[in-house]
């Protein structure tokens, strides 16, 4: 599962009949990278999260026939190193 | 999903019968890297689109047993960071 | 199946429901790249470790059905040449 | 699906079963990388081909068993920019 | 298909039990990175190699249900370029 940081909602002026009213969100990589993500979980600009692709990002969706190849599966507060 | 500038359209010699008449679209990405892609979405050279990889690139397509593995999934207008 | 070193615990304020009770670990590649897995094996920090992704990492899971793209399936002790 | 050239064909000293009798391709990429590829077009040395990966690139071929990830679908002559 | 050349045997402590006793093998790629891999093929260190990930890395294996997303399916001789 990957991070990101999250930077907005896209707009879009079409999209394919398989993702629904889906709310996909913009996301920043840790090189700068620009993806775009279905979201499971509600994750507001400026949260990190992480990701699944793949047939595991649909899994992930509620409507688990999503036209989607990346999912926001979880927001992230940090780790412990112990 | 990831984002790429559509470039034109794909003239070919021969291709696998598992593509049928599908329209394929040159893409470039944020790094100039060109890759290929089938349009479920109709995207003239010029737009901004994403895309979808995988099994999701064939769930895409109004005909899901294309043999693709990337396909346009909507056309961006931009986003919205608030 | 990929080679990095388990870094700790992901501490989370939201995941999917598909996730469960999975314990989520980061990790650190071979080029400083930050990943998060599930956990199949019980892997403590500073361990070096082999995850599978894709459905393999799902396969790789006590319970198939965890929403995941990246599972630890083993700790490494070192490899022979010879 | 990916743009190559297609530099040679593969001599290998034992491959797996599944493989059959699958003609293999070597293919250079946009940065000098080289990789392996299962032709379903007939594609010779010094052609510029796309590629499907992943379950498609099994879907491309006459046997769809093939234990293949990477399929030649295609024979580039150039592209439309209008 | 990917190409590498195989560095040596994995030594693991633990590992999931869906890999049963398949053979590891050490690889290091084009650009020196290093991964693991299952063997189909029995492939001596030294020895240049090509692999499949993915499901086509599960299709390769004697026994489909290994939890593996790369085997090794080839040792490579070399390549004719005519």
């Amino acid at each position: 599962m990957e991070i990101w940081r999250v930077v907005g909602e896209l707009v879009c002026t079409r999209r394919v009949p398989g993702l629904g009213s889906t709310s996909l969100r913009v996301l920043k990589g840790q090189k700068g990278e620009i993806m775009v993500a279905s979201d499971a979980v509600g994750a507001p600009p400026g949260k990190w999260v992480f990701t699944t692709l793949g047939s595991a990002a649909r899994y992930a969706m509620p409507d688990q026939r999503t036209t989607t190849d990346l999912t926001i599966c979880g927001i992230i507060e940090g780790w412990d190193e112990a």
